[in-house]
């Protein structure tokens, strides 16, 4: 009897981890540090959440079903920023709104792929698109990034075989932080390209991209639909994680077999989340950049502070975005160690291994910090409490 | 090379349903009936839309993740109001809160089933539950229903094979209508049970049954959760269908597996919802057994006004909660009817077509009424207009 597609994969990694902190205290004046998620800590700003409030009390339409593949005028407003920032020219019959960016994910999966098909993504990977990969019946090849942290092209070219349908990059990267430059990106593109397969690129952070303007010129291209599957997250740019919405931008063809995969598993994005995404993106322009600007100078703080922890062997690999991917000096694995920093560090913060295949020696030594919660005077006290550590 | 899962399944019926509509005018004077969704029309009451308003302005938690299986309150109430109703023990643990009913099947298929497996289903079945086994790779084994529209144990245990892994049944039914006895469901549960498979029993639509009390006994059995996965949706009792909020209540063990899909798919349910759901289940009960007065009403409606299609040559299959299954007396298919029928009678009805196997000739000559959003008015219009139909 084989295995069920759940039984095929492992168990969330975040929610794993959150029981290392059962039956630990945390005493009031050393708490908790968590920077196990990639999740803003604050709602959203009030203007946001007072139109939600509104829109739930007066707008009749947003409690019952709304299209399976979304607000016409959230499509329409994405395709919309989408040609003006990138330069090329999306429709919003190019556009699906989806309940978060995990089932941007999983739609174009379905949509790509059949049993025993393969995926490339590189490594260190976002532990949901390797779930989800595992619940398709999808082999999730590894591409094993270099010590910056970036995939190669030729390597993963010679992963190609028969059965690839995609390679699925998240750029700025989750787990590592980094932001794959451009040229890069259109690199994996033209390889995409060449071999007749997709490109899925996971853009859920790219509002906090350090660099400005585009962070890619895939959309000039007037072909990319036949390539190009972009996927977007509203959950951190105007704190609506609670919320689910999520978008995918690629070809009509693709779209409508992505509405399927809704029609069938949640019918519809939920509809208050998205007027909230609506109302950011035509309002929150000016926030955003105050919230990036924020996230920058977190970012900055970890650079600025990293020496403590150089001195004591541990080594910067990654950073951007929500995140600093960083390789310990010790001799114990990375599980181990992030339980033992649970318990005395007060530290929780996920090992390298809930993000590469099994086995994988890259696994022991590295370990995330998804720092964008903290501040500066947080990152200062998570530095100091690993320095101290006497392991 | 194989088909991609979606492609292995086809379009969701009621958006092709839809498309018949265009460039079809429908004169103020004789406006649309659509009958064609099982979905309420009107908003929630306005205290439920007020607390909505409320938690989305005052409540900061509601803005971020929640737990990937749901509001511990929720599971909770779940729990107690299921144990209470059914005279069983169900513990929040077995409770799992998705984002819709839809999504609490796909998540029980992928934890049940594997490649090339096989879920038998009564015909006509759920369109959704075929798409997403057909997405899954599973075999959706139809289960043919006689002219009282209720499947036979006896048929459904000949079709029981080795890879069988569950049978699905959907009570009271849709698109059939017909209620399932408690005895028939008993019946199927210890089906199930003898060969160690799944009881998956869809009962979105129990708010509305027509008999008073528990509709099935299985929860009193100490062991269901080793057989039995009960499935709900919030959509229909508290009119929440934009807010996408479902339950599964089952195993442990399966809500283990369960939390795998969700975490990939949707990481959580989106938290509006789940507070609405919430206090519809402590607030609404009195509201919620107005409205089930009233769809009974229509119901009666129905039945009172049938004779006058019954004198054109039509048939009543089955009629319960928001559905009538009609056999029409035409020369022609079900599916060239109901397109006829947009046009030539400005009514909107799916074909039986939609919820059957291929080739199945039952589909042939039956068709769905989706009834609830009419009132005793719209009813009988509807059946003036089918009446006069001249064919």
């Amino acid at each position: 009897m084989s295995l069920t597609r759940t039984k095929a994969t492992f168990a969330p990694p975040i929610i794993a981890a959150r029981r290392w902190l059962d039956g630990v205290t945390f005493p009031p004046e050393r708490p908790l540090i968590n920077v196990s998620q990639a999740a803003p800590a604050a709602a959203p700003p009030t203007e946001l959440r007072q139109i939600m409030a509104d829109i739930a009390l007066n707008d009749d339409s947003v409690h019952l079903y709304g299209p399976d593949l979304g607000l016409p005028e959230l499509r329409a407003e994405i395709a919309a920023q989408w040609s003006a920032h990138y330069g090329g020219t999306v429709t919003p019959a190019q556009v699906a709104i989806t309940s978060g960016c995990n089932q941007a994910f999983a739609a174009a999966i379905s949509a790509l792929t059949g049993e025993g098909d393969e995926v490339i993504l590189p490594t260190p990977w976002y532990f949901n698109h390797k779930m989800w990969l595992d619940m398709s019946g999808v082999e999730a090849v590894p591409l094993a990034t270099g010590t910056d942290m970036l995939p190669d092209v030729a390597t993963a070219a010679s992963l190609i075989t028969s059965r690839t349908r995609a390679i699925a990059l998240v750029s700025p990267n989750n787990p590592a932080g980094v932001e794959y430059p451009a040229e890069l990106v259109r690199a994996f593109y033209e390889l995409a390209k060449t071999h007749g397969i997709k490109l899925i690129l996971d853009e859920t952070y790219r509002d906090f991209d350090a660099r400005s303007g585009a962070a890619h010129d895939l959309f000039t291209d007037p072909d990319w639909p036949e390539t190009l599957i972009d996927l977007y997250s509203f959950s951190k740019a105007f704190r609506l994680t609670g919320h689910r919405v999520g978008a995918m931008i690629a070809s009509v063809e693709m779209i409508g077999e992505v509405e399927k995969f809704i029609d069938s598993v949640t019918i519809c994005p939920n509809q208050i989340g998205q007027h909230a995404a609506l109302w950011g993106m035509r309002n929150l322009g000016q926030w955003l950049a105050g919230e990036r600007a924020e996230i920058l100078d977190r970012r900055a703080a970890i650079e600025e502070g990293f020496p403590v922890l150089a001195a004591k062997g541990w080594k910067l690999l990654g950073l951007g975005a929500y995140f600093a991917y960083v390789e310990h000096p010790y001799a114990i694995g990375s599980d181990a160690l992030a339980r033992q920093l649970v318990r005395e560090a007060g530290v929780l913060l996920l090992p390298a291994t809930m993000f590469v295949p099994e086995g994988d020696p890259a696994g022991e030594r590295q370990l995330r910090i998804a720092f964008a919660n903290l501040d500066r005077a947080g990152i200062g006290l998570m530095f100091e409490r690993l320095a101290a550590l006497a392991i």
